[in-house]
């Protein structure tokens, strides 16, 4: 038995093709996030991650990604352990590079502006960490908001086409940063932001303000642009936003890529 | 070697456990499509078919289905060519049921309604057969539509949210019926319906047709299912509506089963 | 204003169609899942909710099914609670019937077979609840197995094809079901359950458990079956098996509907 | 109304954010694309196509870009029209760059490997093009394979696991390259190719080649990489390959990029 346990990933390999990438997709686990009202909030994410692999060896050994990622189970999942993470998968594996992908649901308690009623909203996060010669982390937020077309609203002699959108926002990350602070930026940079609960007073406060804040997705990506500029622990962005055209079966585009 | 490709799936079985539906899914097909203004078009289609397998037998031959499927490839597929797989089906695989789903994008031309410009639009679509004692024959459409909220419109002192919403309907046949016609039916019973190609001054007239016509999903499937009761062929259906709330990131939804 | 904030969804409606669910669909909500290890577990479930709405009314107030959801919000969800959810939907919605759809990730620790090293399994599952005269619930269970084919094991040399494939268990319940005892019923029930973590020497022994038990889609669901008659609190059920089948790129599939 | 009509996306914008990307996604267009055996084939794809927009206009005209593909509906795609769409995407949205993404299912009729039966399998395939200074063309395929694992061969008695994987190749091209030549390069590289219909012969052939060509997805990469080196018209390429692995409810993956 102790033959038949050869390791075979460990043989040697003469291809001369180094690999990029090799690690597993999809590991599912749960994690704790930051959260600037709760300290942290529990999450289910999803994670990839990968080393790169010498031309000269045949295989990575898969289940030490797993052992790894198990140290950290049920942990506070910030840039700090994220490094943690990328660097114990670099001595683990004998590689240069690690890169990690850890997708996660982030909830956040908001307000109805009028009746004031509070109700939670999801928004689909990311971080990204890279480890090579540097380390370096992204953060990912999704955003859900709404837009009312500037040229419907000016064309039409009663309403504007709007619609749902999402706002893609990734950010290469200097010092910390809260994902409530781009989902800030994302909110107040739309015709409106949306909610979980409104109520009929509620729903004239948000209506009103789109039709009043007629905005384009070419608007929308440039004012997020303009604020995270100025966002403290932010070095570089890409920003993407999408509509759901109310009157097209396609959707509408527009990307900044600062990053 | 005889011995050895044994036909394991027609063992007996002893633990009296029959099998509601057995078979594949998502085999890809080559199909056409009766088409009201071309005679008929090319389509990619995913099938899933499935027999029943009684109790004592150990297991269905799935390569059979395939061989059933492939005599039809390329063919025009219609109520009447799913009876005669479902037919194939029931022999080949020695079962009392057989049932069928194909799923399809469509196509169909539109003008845009004052510049007359002329686009395309998809329409997911799907043929459901089975085939027990009798032959039943089911037809899905998948429309999008826009809504435009009354509530919203009533206490609103300008402009209303609207979005995008998918009607999805499934008509039970009992003749021949037109995608064209169902596409027909759901596209009359809108806030407007949606175009792949709109210039300016249709945009103005898409968009005032919506403000003219604010519908919730609850108005949209009651419209639909006025209509369907009188179309040639249909005898019975679902109908549902899901709107991509604009001011959420929720969706509204209403259904009537008539089917 | 007072005129304006007018309740268009109580508005009567004339058309005589009823609508047979109207609500909200992907609603996100924190909850937490009885869990038979760690008491509970907190998860992130996405909620669609309905009611039935007579034909004399124009809409649902669809605010409303967010204000029910969010009193338990972050609280243990199980039966008792699906059923005061529902009751509550109708009672504010004013409707006779209410149904709730609540779908989540839920993580359990597996150990693996020979080096005993823990790990963490997802399993995707949701809740459904009917509250018309009677109250039903059920829960839904995804498990992820192995299947190797019993067919290619006969016939071959040496070798045979297996895969991953997905057991989709449905249980009405007319007691508690812990979801932990529906997955050892599952995992029971396959060529060999999966592992997030397994050591050379657990390849060894999943691998080898897999060759020594073969088994069709069919022969799944059957033992499925055999095994949900006798579990405690267990009404009925539907046992879905479909493979990722290793050499083909469509997907083998059997069903047993005892629900 | 000549006033009203106005060309909003025509102002001028003082924010100095020049727009990356800004475009259409998820346009459904017909087209017909070059096949090896049949001379081209019908397919239903779904584009993506955006142009920069420089800082100083507010808004790209979004009905201009389902014009220009309008033009091209129903016309065989190859690089050839890709580059004409690009070029009229610039001149007509005045733009210094263009990017086009066109997705679709592509189906070749394979024959078993003993019975000769034959299938037809689907690939879905992506062409990819940018015009900025210079053109460049990628031709993406997605190509289902069959991988069984080596370390698990050699340390297991009997048996050995195995599963579907998806390798997936994308490719620069400087000179015209077929479809099919791609999907010959990568099912050359696995433990074997898949089908669709298998007889009990075939079967057997299918599972003793893939016992005696077990392969990592760092191996599947690696050979794919040396004969894409190889083929006429390739400039540079992206091979991935992604395991379902049957023991594990994640997968495993493995990146050469050389693009």
């Amino acid at each position: 038995m102790v033959d038949k346990l050869a390791d075979v990933q460990g043989y040697g390999d003469s291809r001369e093709v180094g690999i990029d990438k090799v690690g597993v997709r999809g590991v599912a686990l749960s994690l704790k996030i930051k959260d600037r009202v709760n300290r942290f909030q529990h999450v289910s994410a999803s994670v990839d991650c990968f080393v790169d692999l010498p031309h000269e060896f045949r295989g990575a050994h898969m289940s030490r990604f797993i052992e790894v990622l198990n140290v950290y189970r049920g942990k506070v999942f910030d840039a700090g352990v994220v490094r943690k993470v990328l660097s114990d998968l670099r001595e683990r594996l004998c590689a240069d590079c690690s890169h990690i992908e850890v997708v996660f649901p982030y909830f956040v308690e908001k307000a109805a502006p009028v009746s004031g009623k509070k109700s939670v909203m999801k928004y689909d996060c990311a971080f990204f960490g890279d480890f090579c010669e540097d380390f370096s982390f992204m953060i990912e937020v999704k955003v859900p908001v709404a837009t009312l077309c500037p040229c419907s609203k000016e064309i039409c002699d009663a309403g504007a086409h709007n619609q749902r959108g999402i706002v893609t926002v990734r950010v290469r990350c200097g010092g910390f940063v809260w994902i409530e602070d781009i989902i800030k930026v994302v909110e107040g940079s739309c015709s409106s932001e949306v909610f979980s609960l409104l109520k009929r007073a509620d729903e004239k406060a948000v209506c009103e303000k789109m039709y009043a804040q007629p905005m384009f997705v070419e608007d929308v990506v440039r004012e997020v642009v303009l604020k995270l500029r100025k966002v403290k622990g932010v070095l570089g962005f890409r920003v993407e936003c999408e509509n759901f055209e109310s009157i097209h079966a396609h959707n509408a585009y527009a990307m900044v890529d600062e990053l």
